[in-house]
């Protein structure tokens, strides 16, 4: 238990310190374990299990492009991102754990009390066994707060999904090396340092409950933007829209939008340049497939290859925000993506890689660009930059950011975007695969930020 | 309006005499406008749109039996099942349509308002505007009160879905040939009269909101059957399990279970018998996929063919029901099936063909076999039986069932089950592909049957 979080940093360079974490990019043909098809360009482990990686084709009436090929990670297993949560002298304390991915720029991040791919917690690669897994799995001690089946990214991922899970329990926890219990109020201050919370915990986060009042985090005075997201994530915050029309909205998008894929032979991905090295777009834009061998000797197995997704610049994953009759309300849009399972999910306003539209013209944009990306200072509520899941993709980052916009903000938008209040999006998410994961994810920074 | 049923029911005769159809089994290869692919035995329409009839293989490890192969209709298409409200004197009513259907054994049913596939409403086969559409397309006059993406016949049909829509109008609304307006007490009551009310009404009742205190039928008085039923689907219900519980019950039985699914053509789909009359198991058992030639007067065109499916038997549709803590609850399974969209839905207790079963020994039965089949009459609390989809399946229909199992029933139930009040199901229902065809058809008859 850390009474202040710079005892929390301070233990966390000590973990930083005693473990040696190694990762060196490594052709995509020499990786350990993995099958480059010399005909297909696919990329599979000997076993058949963990992941591949393959082509798709990709044809929907709502991107700013209607059809493409690209690279995916296919990866049917469901995982278990799980956070045991104890409550000490009445305060929900989270047992999180230091872990190093090879992804991570700064390798070593704080990750959920169990994050395990069903490979890992069925003991495929013969390593040592996921502690505090039982606490995940029935029959199970403790009582359940949250427990969904999760998107991850559909750019990325084809139709990936993990199970998120929040569990409480009563009995004693031992805590063992790399572990730390952490308050409320100590994640959310940690979800402000970059690159520090990983993926992984951010998308459980989102999933928490609402919190007793007493845990609402500090607020700086009525009227505040902290205080008008506290009070959107009320019960009774009166929102714009009720359950039945957000769900008509969102039932409606998804009836009308066309998203067809077939997979083919990554090497017919059209505009993709393979190589021994990597798979690489032509345009130099979107994303890179790469290897890395990792050695490390904190993990499960002590080494190993495997290829990533490495994107070819920092995202950005954004809400805007407005206030309507005090109440304060997210913009979100119906998202779809190659990945995506059931042709949309609720997403955030904006959430692209500036770097893949910066060459086209304005109104080939994504809509809401300017009022994002060029907001004033002064409107940016939150602002922070975050990894993706260090597993698989490759000094992934996004910033996070929240603008409020001014009060004369249209409320009247395109027919792919509605208005939420915080409360309404975070009981969307306690439904499976209806918010996206950076939308979850960026709903656990305005939740739990300071 | 009618002032007694009495009087619909000399209008529904009505309907039935001024209106000639004509349904004539035909064979395969000599449905017009339908192409028998000789080497595959796939059905295809020649404007490729409608539906087609293919080879499935699947593998699970929910089911009586693990892996099979079985015909199975793909339409990938999302049509419209609505159903338009008004209030007259405040009371709410519901604009029903008698239409013909094929499939239907008595051929005319009481349909919702708009029952129109997208082929349909886009005028595919130039017949007649769909009438009504226009209140269930945005942009559309009224205020909608229900509105989800739902599954349909999993045994049959590849991950077909239809939105169903209700929607509330103040304005007048012309009363056309072939509809009427029924109070939510008489549509209750005519629930209850075998074959009347089709498949596309019912599921769309299911998603009726919560009625005001005035309009929950009548009961018989407290303690009695239809009291449970109104103070299960009271909000305030005490239930065994929260909804925190229950989504954490669906997600465990996903993330556990296995679904595999591979096309093939229905020419290699193994113990199935192609004649140019018709597809049939070598057992005799499950369905026949046949031929129809119809005629008829007032549909949206004049005559065509089509393949239908021919179920071998009379199915079964039941809940069990237990009060707890004199709160009734019905036992409801996760049920994995062939064409199921993800994984697993939320159904009833039962549903089955009894013939398709009746030769096994016990303990490859269903579960609760005995205790739905071999009720004592006074636990059975509704007894009904309807016709499924008359436009794809042919003289289909189930026996719905609800039968009170007594106060020392147990509580225990395997895993794949578990218990909720009529306002959970109520609740889930809401989302889309939470609560299969069969469930939801059943949550009508509860819900409204006096």
């Amino acid at each position: 238990m850390f009474r202040h979080t710079s005892e929390f940093h301070r233990w966390f360079s000590e973990q930083g310190r005693t473990h040696a974490y190694q990762v060196t990019p490594t052709p995509l043909d020499r990786l350990d374990g993995w099958d480059l098809d010399p005909d297909t360009g696919a990329l599979r482990h000997q076993s058949g299990r963990f992941f591949s990686i393959d082509g798709l084709a990709v044809t929907t009436d709502h991107r700013e492009v209607t059809s493409w090929a690209q690279p995916i990670i296919d990866q049917p297993e469901v995982g278990i991102l799980g956070i045991l949560v104890k409550r000490f002298d009445g305060v929900p304390h989270l047992l999180m754990q230091a872990k190093m991915e090879p992804g991570n720029r700064n390798l070593l991040q704080l990750s959920p009390t169990v994050q395990a791919t069903r490979s890992n917690y069925t003991r495929v690669h013969q390593g040592n066994a996921v502690p505090y897994l039982a606490h995940f799995v029935a029959p199970r001690p403790g009582r359940v707060l949250f427990d969904a089946l999760q998107s991850e990214q559909g750019a990325w991922f084809l139709c990936k999904r993990n199970r998120n899970m929040i569990v409480e329990v009563e009995e004693d926890v031992p805590v063992l090396d790399g572990f730390c219990w952490l308050t409320l109020e100590q994640v959310g201050e940690l979800l402000g340092v970059e690159n520090l919370v990983n993926m992984d915990s951010r998308t459980v986060l989102a999933g928490l409950p609402p919190m007793e009042p007493g845990l609402v985090p500090a607020t700086a005075g009525t009227g505040s933007f902290r205080e008008a997201v506290a009070g959107s994530s009320r019960p009774g915050a009166r929102a714009m829209h009720d359950l039945t029309g957000l769900l008509s909205w969102f039932a409606e998008v998804k009836a009308a939008r066309q998203l067809e894929r077939t997979r083919i032979p990554l090497s017919q991905a059209k505009g993709w340049i393979r190589s021994s090295e990597r798979v690489s777009h032509e345009s130099g834009r979107y994303f890179s497939v790469i290897g890395v061998n990792v050695k490390a000797d904190s993990r499960e197995v002590g080494s190993w290859s495997q290829p990533m997704i490495a994107p070819s610049g920092r995202g950005v994953v954004a809400f805007l925000a407005r206030r309507v009759e005090g109440v304060l309300h997210l913009l979100v849009k119906a998202h779809t993506e190659a990945g995506t399972r059931d042709l949309a999910e609720i997403g955030p306003t904006l959430k692209c890689a500036p770097g893949n539209y910066e060459h086209l013209p304005a109104h080939r944009r994504p809509a809401f660009w300017d009022d994002v990306l060029c907001a004033p200072p002064e409107r940016v509520r939150l602002d922070v930059v975050h990894s993706e899941e260090g597993g698989r993709f490759y000094h992934a980052e996004n910033r996070y950011l929240v603008v409020e916009a001014a009060g004369d903000f249209p409320l009247e938008v395109p027919h792919d975007f509605t208005w939420m209040t915080v409360r309404q999006l975070m009981g969307m998410v306690r439904y499976s695969n209806h918010v996206n994961v950076e939308a979850r994810n960026l709903l656990a920074d305005l939740r739990l930020m300071p």
